[in-house]
Formats: structure tokens, C-alpha cells, sequence
């Protein structure tokens, strides 16, 4: 039992590391800033920490921790590319979902069990989770680990 | 021992789709693609394909497997900054390079049990990992997940 903690112990702190430096980098940014593009012709700064959010709320139910909060964001940063759909969200409205998100998924990871860790995602049957075991949720809290350090790599690239 | 096999099965999946997600990318560029920048003024390909393969290397020693294979990559693609040191490396060098070292390190992954995988890894003293029993093998394999997940993110800006 203390293997299976410490193993899961290891990919908190990762998350949880990852999610410090996204939310410290955008967090250090103007409403100007975050209109600026990781690359010419590239999304947004404010479209890659809105994307980043959207995914977190998505983890709530994918996870079996509840109801989504913002599901109106999918629209505008997960189904739509940046610019689609127009919208008004400024940096503060991101930040503050950004952090009762992360406060939301960091309590409720605390709760689960080794076990629970694998149980299936909600994204996957039981028929196929039989035969792909792997389907589970720390095979979520890992992938989307390294999808938040793929755009942290992105946005890191403009300079203030 | 189930549980802790799943767990660390998870881990090892993730670093393998990263590193086959960027084995992909760069191979799948001409030495004229590699010469591009991910945005301007940024690092160039060449550079990020680099500095992967090297951060691969140093994990060797890191993790206890022996040897590096290619220490001389260091000066090019860690301690300095792009185009600081000149060099003639192409695209198949770095690939073949790039394969080598994917193979031991995945054929050095399988032979660890949980245990060897929540030791010490090579950076950290014994002292400092009584205290800090965090900084284990285990942490090095998620971290450098993440680190190939950052820079890829920025490597798939560049449309060819």
C-alpha cells in the first residue's frame, strides 16, 4: 500500500506542479497579453488558458466527481478553434475558473483510493474497459498532465 | 503488486505515446523543415529534436542504466542556446540517435519493480532523499513525460 500511494503521490506532484506554473504564467499577464498569439497566425494566449480550463471542467464528470461547472465553455475553446466563436471573457473571469477548478479536481483527487485510481474513466464502457484495463482514471490525471505542459510550452513562447 | 504494476504500467504508457508522438513528428521532416524556427527568433527544430535526444541521454546515468551513449550533445543542446555552437548534425543522425536511446531506456523501464522504481534516482543524495523520498526514479520517468510533451507543443506549431 505505501508503493501504490507513493507511485500516485509521484503523478500529483506532477500535476500539480504543471498546473502552478500554467496558472502562475497566465495569472502574470495583462488583458493585452493574453491577446497576443503563441505564434503568427497561432492561437491566442486567452484561448490556450480558456482551452485549459474547459478541459479541467471536463474532467469533473469524466472523473465521476460531479456535474461540469462551466460547460458553456466547450463552445468557444474545446469545439471551436480560437476566434470561431466571439466572446468576452477577460483574464480575471478565466482566473477565477481556473482556480475553483483546480481547488475542485486537487479535493477530489485527495479522496481516491489506489483501486478507485483505476477504475474506469466515464469516457469508456465497462465492455471495452474489461479488455482495455487501461482506460483508467490515472490514465487521465497522466494525460492530461502532459496536455497542460504541451500548451504551457506554447504560451511560454511570447514574451511580455 | 497488481495495483502498483497498473500504476506504474499507466506511467509507462504515457511516456511511450510521447516519445512515438515525437519520433513521428521529426521524422517525418526534411533537413530543410528542420532549419525552421517554432516562432521567430525561437529555437529551431533541429535544436528541440537536439535537445530531446540529450535530455534522453542524461537519463541514463539518472536512472542507474550506466553509461551515456552521447555526452557530447550537451554542449549544443543543453547548456547553450540555439545556434551557439555550430554544428553539422542532420536529421537522420539525430533520429538514429533518437531510436537508440528510446530502446534502452524502454528496454531498462521493463526490468525495474516498483520498488526500484520509487528509489533514488542518481541527483539526489542519500541524505537529501531521506527527507525527500519524492525524488525517486519514478518522478524523473513523469517529469521527462511532461518535457517531451512542452516541447512538442511547441514543435507542432510549425506547419511544414
Amino acid at each position: 500500500m505505501a508503493t501504490e500511494n507513493a507511485l500516485i503521490d509521484g503523478a500529483l506532484r506532477n500535476w500539480h506542479s504543471n498546473m502552478d506554473r500554467v496558472g502562475r504564467f497566465f495569472r502574470s499577464l495583462s488583458d493585452d497579453d493574453l491577446q497576443k498569439e503563441i505564434a503568427p497566425g497561432k492561437n491566442r494566449l486567452i484561448y490556450i488558458w480558456g482551452h485549459l480550463s474547459a478541459t479541467n471542467d471536463r474532467m469533473i464528470p469524466l472523473l465521476g466527481f460531479g456535474e461540469r461547472r462551466y460547460p458553456e465553455l466547450d463552445l468557444i475553446f474545446i469545439s471551436q478553434p480560437d476566434r470561431a466563436v466571439p466572446h468576452n471573457f477577460a483574464g480575471e473571469a478565466i482566473g477565477d475558473m481556473w482556480g475553483q477548478l483546480g481547488d475542485l479536481l486537487w479535493s477530489e483527487f485527495a479522496k481516491l483510493t489506489p483501486a478507485e485510481w483505476l477504475d474506469r474513466h466515464q469516457a469508456v464502457s465497462p465492455e471495452d474497459f474489461e479488455r482495455e484495463p487501461h482506460r483508467n482514471r490515472y490514465a487521465i490525471l497522466l494525460g492530461r498532465t502532459t496536455h497542460l505542459a504541451y500548451h504551457l510550452g506554447q504560451a511560454i513562447l511570447v514574451k511580455r
